[in-house]
């Protein structure tokens, strides 16, 4: 893929033969403030982690909470194929609550910068080292693999941070681990840690990588270009902070920028990725990498007319390979040829003049700062066909009446065509009886099926505004959104579903 | 700050002693699916862009609409300090559409990359170079400043790619741009490019970075490490697909991790990227680095009891630094020392044996995946230390009546300690007739106010469940939240109103 210089450069980095995915989600991911996953969602979480083929899955730090230790056990009960480990402090009660779940690998960890030592832990360089050998020995003693992080390792004098790795390896440690804390790192210069720890430790090197100035997946892929054998990652990069390295980043850029096979299957990581945000709550921005909305979407003329042509013009990889999907958006960008390929879509057809007029229409809704839908475009075309738009259906009364000791009742009055009918019904909340109401007052005109209903996030008094949008189809497949905003959510909501009928019926009588 | 070995090698760096910052939010931005600026929102943002500090702010695409030349043509008004750019192809009637805003400096572009040439372009390698030559030509021999992009240059052939980068800096180009166009590059080779070009070309050299696999920022540092001059940016990374390198996070790395000077207001980043988050629609995400929500909020008890003693300890820089500032949150994860300061926030003393209690219900709670409040710790304190917890308000019976030819009505019944009493108010809707309803029912007890009225979005059907979230005040200034999830939304708001109501009573009665 790349120029050739490039390529050729490739073959000097010192890459491992068998990289390892350490995937700590459950760990430093879900420490972030905000954050509390159930038993249940942690076990999930797990099996789906698994799945995808991580190596080893940090679980928890059991000796935090009951909750913490009955996750450890349930995810141990799974027997994975991935290795499960857990967090344990140097100390003894930590190592304990850790074999107490049964868990078999346990990454252990200690402050050994200046200011760990000095403000945090109040311990002498000695004492650090002496506490990290005792805990690596301890977990030896009963069997446990022992990773050992040196946290802030990439604020520590590096003299003594070989010194207190040398001394850990010689206790039995089986893999060292670089915490970059506080995310302070910068790709070359973890390349210069790596290296230098590299000729001094013979163990397996780890990094952890924090996102503070977003660098964590490049640091932790320049500590594989020099030797590193694994990388802490989390799904979306949730942690502490800005953050960890994110694992679906990371993951891709080694597989697709510098050619190295994972035994990680791609093809899930989309899912995984919307499975975790559903579950922490932390949403993922559209232009989020690998997996956001808009990761594989495009809008401007010139990108969606090379999509077109050729897709790989402005992706880097095909949506596929991460299980996700292409989107093509209209808005102020959309270049003509992204227009016609639309309208081919809906089989409708023009002249250049009309066409012209649509695009002009199109462009000027985009500079009103709106997103145009399918459902816009297809009424757009239609109206500059010639064919007048009217309100088919039309609101002439509605009340409801609502509270704690009587079913939620809707009366609504509406004119169909030239036919004026009323009605009531009564439903779970206000709006849901109006809607049956409206469902049944055009049953003979149309059989509509509400497929999604919105309410926007407001925040304000009770007397802000909502924004209500919602998404209709009909028994022929023909969908339809409609949106109003009201300081009434009642009212708002009856509007925009009145609106995507009016929309839905016009579409149904131009296109037939 | 670094450990020696990386402090020295930033001295064998090539950096630039002028680096320049040049944003793209208004233009690589704006192209995001979805994003649409109104000319006045395009307005604030160059202001504020201008203000913070940046050398070049690109305003946009005249060509591609009237509401992109209007607001060009209104930002050259402004007179900033800031040099203005605009994007246009290598065509004639773009660089026409420039000029005729009064822009005075032209980002002119064209595939070079052989899937752009073959397949979007479909012109000859000679061609390319002969349109690129024109347009360069075109533009200085209009007096402007003339800056050079080759539109995939990463995946271009490095010979043709120097030869046509020679081309246009022979015609007179300022400066050549190199576009990551689908974010393919990682920082080590970035660097070999950038090195590359520095030997053949003597004209300043930019990057465009974006953001695919999550690398646009490292690798635009890699091409300052390289000896580049300027970077492409955008406020919160925003941009097509994955998004640009974010000017943030770039911004940042630069003055902290590199140590070097830059003129830009760092204090004014995060309300600048809260302003561009709200006018995009957008949102950062908790996790983003250097702007996001938790960038410097502490939640686990490790982290917690060390930016007690030190706030360095767990944090890179300070949260001032960029207009931000900390956060010390409470859940599951919360140790002792971060509970201790929050109870001596308020005042509330208690023995060791009471103090355990406390700590283990918020554990408890939040093992349970709930996030804890400071209203939900008073209160739990509170119970701890012997006041028991009884209801002051309940909700008897609620009615409202509502539609398009009626005021919202509500009737609302409430025992306020021993006494019953009754009500009906008008509102603008029927949570707001509600809400007053109550405040008058309860204004001989307490006077309250709202201070945020939020309903969690909600997607599914009319049926589905909504999520209300307030928060009240008290004339002494105590607050409290309330929280309700019911399928009716009016139903969910009283009853987070009451919820709300009953927790600042609560509080006051028990610590005055």
């Amino acid at each position: 893929m790349f120029i050739e210089s490039i390529e050729k450069s490739k073959k000097n980095l010192k890459i491992s033969d068998k990289i390892k995915i350490f995937d700590t989600t459950l760990r430093d991911g879900e420490q972030s403030p905000g954050i509390a996953l159930t038993v249940d969602e942690k076990i999930q979480i797990a099996k789906r982690l698994d799945n995808i083929g991580v190596n080893t899955i940090e679980i928890g730090f059991p000796a935090v909470s009951e909750g913490e230790k009955e996750s450890a056990r349930k995810i141990t009960e799974l027997e994975p194929k991935a290795d499960l480990c857990g967090l344990a402090r140097v100390v003894k009660s930590d190592l304990d609550a850790l074999l107490d779940c049964d868990l078999s690998y346990v990454h252990t960890f200690i402050g050994s910068s200046q200011l760990h030592r000095e403000y945090k832990l109040k311990m002498s360089k000695e004492t650090v080292i002496e506490k990290a050998v005792e805990a690596v020995e301890y977990g030896k003693e009963h069997g446990l693999t022992v990773e050992f992080s040196a946290e802030d390792a990439t604020r520590t004098d590096i003299d003594y941070l070989i010194e207190l790795y040398k001394s850990v390896e010689s206790a039995g440690a089986d893999m060292i681990n670089v915490p970059d804390t506080v995310g302070v790192l910068f790709p070359s210069a973890t390349k210069i840690l790596i290296e230098r720890l590299k000729e001094e430790i013979k163990i397996p090197i780890s990094v952890h990588c924090h996102n503070d100035f977003g660098l964590a997946v490049a640091n932790s892929l320049a500590a594989i270009e020099a030797g590193a054998n694994q990388s802490h990652l989390t799904i979306n990069g949730i942690g502490e902070r800005g953050g960890n390295a994110s694992l679906e980043e990371f993951v891709i850029s080694l597989i697709v920028a510098y050619g190295i096979k994972l035994n990680i299957d791609t093809k899930q990581l989309y899912n995984l990725s919307d499975y975790v945000s559903k579950v922490t709550g932390i949403k993922i921005p559209p232009n989020k990498p690998i997996v956001g909305g808009n990761a594989f979407a495009h809008e401007s003329g010139i990108h969606v007319d090379g999509i077109l042509k050729n897709a790989a013009t402005y992706e880097p990889i095909a949506p596929e390979l991460v299980g996700h999907s292409r989107k093509i958006a209209l808005g102020k960008h959309t270049g003509a040829s992204a227009l016609k390929s639309k309208l081919n879509e809906y089989n409708i057809s023009m002249d250049e003049n009309q066409f012209c007029n649509v695009y002009d229409e199109i462009k000027a809704l985009g500079d009103k700062g709106k997103t145009i839908t399918d459902a816009d475009l297809k009424a757009i075309a239609i109206t500059v066909l010639g064919k007048s738009k009217e309100e088919n259906i039309k609101l002439l009364g509605l009340t409801v009446v609502s509270g704690d000791s009587v079913s939620s009742t809707a009366t609504v009055k509406l004119q169909i065509n030239d036919e004026i009918k009323e009605t009531s019904h009564i439903g779970v909340g206000p709006v849901d009886a109006a809607l049956k109401a409206i469902e049944e007052l055009v049953r003979d005109t149309i059989a509509i099926k509400l497929e999604e209903y919105n309410i926007e996030a407001i925040t304000g008094g009770t007397d802000a505004l909502a924004e209500v949008f919602v998404i209709i189809s009909d028994d022929k497949d023909n969908k339809s959104t409609g949106r109003a905003t009201k300081d009434d959510v009642i009212m708002a909501s009856v509007e925009a579903i009145i609106n995507s009928l009016n929309k839905i019926l016009y579409i149904r009588d131009s296109l037939e």
